[in-house]
């Protein structure tokens, strides 16, 4: 009832009824507790002030300024912080470089960002209770652990712990791309969809599937590794001990080495590269263009296997995806199969922020919804 | 509760709620109808006779004759008809060969062969209520329609309806894929399994999904087309307008294409080419093989995706499973993602009538779970 709210309102009882299978009056007894609380209010509708027991009609609206929610990404190179409101929306940002992957330089690093960032604006403090971290890599959620991490070479990190004791916060840890999937599932293109996918495109290429309403997890760890979706039988071959898989051919780095042989120029940067396929070299441009021709299959095997309602591609490799853009379209619609051609694609930069953001979302959704699936 | 003692039972109350989440007294309340109306009986346990009302201790169990159900699987040549109890387990089956595609020749046809398959043997016409029927192609569960049926030539035909008229029993359609689904679901590997995938091999190359427990049908109708993962880029056409898929080199007609080029003989049968296989001719192993690696590569993407438990791999072009199965092995451990290899992969034949096994477990579902997913 309340995520309905949360995510689609403001909504009357009537309609939260119809979306949850909720009886009407099951609805104002669930709404009665988050009125309480002051998360929730009723809005007046056709000039009548709201009274407190509560009209089907009304409509109910979330508070977003009730509660703030911290959300920080650790990179390898950096902090991103963020507070957000109840609806993610962000209210103040910070960045933090990092000296080191020192788990306790990190902790200590992070600790300092929450406490700029919750000393930034007026009453912020005094309403923000949770924090949202996300991290790369295999992270267990459930017991607060990263259980490896490849940029910061850790494994087996208590790190949801070490940050409670830190910062005084309730901590929730969540694998990055699956914390941006929340932000989408619960406030951007994935609301009112009851499957999509997001995808990330850049130094890893990543997804994360919502089916059913529910995040894919993978029984044994793994899911969503459109990364390591082979597409190219004899292709280059990949970190992961395969060949042809999509990351073999579309990360930032396998373009980068791809740019270097087609120019002879061993020394060549990813921004000349950008810089002059943008301004026209055929033979730069079909790099990127090759790059976007196997994220093409990559999506289609996706969509032709779990048919979602949209996919999102994102990441900060599409910051230059006037480059990718025609070629994944052309080659995913060449692929896809029947009337799964019917997803609807959105490609689109991210803002480094958004995963700070994500991270926020999942704090967001630790406090609401028990099972984070 | 009905399902978790039909498809694990028998079980104990305790071990019930357990699994269901439901308290051991909502167990035995939930319980009594299905006793009362003979599905269920509680059995003695520890030496004691079972009363009536219940102890948690002790297991309830399925009664499988409590009911009889009719699957037909409709191919393209003819009808295969069994007759199962409540566990799926079947009692009788018949053939009938299908002089045309004509959907009133059809109609009686099944009737035909439903009415031979009841009279068959002792009480099963006073016990059988529920017709399960399989299609392959773009098949409507909740409207009974066959959208489109490539085999059978067939648009919109509302073949559940016309069925109940011909037979008086109540029908559910079903996808075959699908429905071979529900079987391994309910009956087979998927048992206790939270993911996993059903694959088959033949004519085409489908599979059904099931994740978080509900299968996977994708937003617009398309979902599980592991035979159209473009897994070997600029590899030969297929029908879908793409290249590269794995039905392009793996369905039984890719593969018989490639062994009369490869032999040089336009006339070579599939028989000739598997004995010729088996007895050791290396261009015709490697055509096999190369199908068997096709099908690794689409199952790596499969997983790399989903990540689950199990795998099972079957279907009538697995009837040669010895010429496939080892390098479909070899080419999924090569591909498959991290601890995604711990995905348990079953390769097995598929006898036609287990098909029409699939269909009547369908029509088990359908009369105790409202929402098929």
């Amino acid at each position: 009832m309340f995520t309905t709210v949360l995510t689609e309102g403001p909504v009357s009882r009537v309609d939260v009824a119809r979306r949850t299978g909720l009886s009407s009056a099951a609805v104002t007894k669930a709404a009665r507790p988050f009125i309480e609380a002051g998360y929730l209010e009723e809005l007046a509708s056709g000039g009548r002030t709201a009274p407190g027991a509560g009209r089907p009609a009304n409509p109910l609206a979330i508070r977003p300024d009730r509660e703030y929610f911290v959300g920080v990404k650790i990179t390898g190179d950096d902090l991103i912080g963020v507070v957000t409101d109840l609806r993610a929306d962000v209210r103040v940002s910070a960045h933090h470089a990092l000296a080191g992957h020192d788990v306790d330089h990190v902790v200590r690093a992070l600790a300092d960002l929450v406490g700029e960032l919750l000393a930034g604006a007026g009453n912020l403090r005094e309403r923000a209770y949770c924090l949202g971290v996300a991290v790369s890599g295999d992270v267990d959620r459930a017991s607060g652990v990263v259980r490896y991490s490849p940029f910061l070479g850790w494994r087996d990190v208590p790190l949801a712990a070490l940050l409670e004791d830190a910062t005084g916060l309730t901590v929730t840890l969540e694998n990055d791309v699956k914390a941006l999937a929340v932000a989408e599932q619960w406030f951007g293109e994935g609301v009112g969809a009851s499957s999509f996918a997001l995808v990330t495109v850049g130094t890893g290429i990543g997804s994360a599937l919502v089916v059913n309403g529910g995040l894919v997890r993978g029984a044994h760890g793994v899911a969503g590794e459109i990364g390591h979706v082979p597409v190219a039988d004899g292709g280059p071959s990949c970190h992961c001990g395969g060949r042809g898989c999509v990351e073999a051919i579309a990360s930032t780095e396998a373009i980068l080495t791809r740019a270097r042989q087609v120019t002879g120029e061993p020394a060549l940067s990813m921004d000349d590269a950008v810089t002059r396929a943008r301004g026209g070299d055929q033979p730069l441009r079909e790099v990127f263009a090759a790059a976007g021709h196997a994220i093409g299959l990559g999506l289609a095997a996706l969509v032709n296997l779990f048919g979602p309602e949209r996919v999102v591609v994102s990441g900060e490799g599409v910051a230059t995806y006037d480059l990718f853009e025609e070629q994944i379209r052309r080659t995913f619609a060449v692929q896809v199969f029947g009337s799964a051609a019917r997803c609807r694609l959105v490609i689109r930069p991210l803002p480094f922020e958004e995963w700070a953001r994500g991270a926020a979302a999942v704090a967001v959704q630790s406090l609401f919804v028990s099972d984070s699936d």
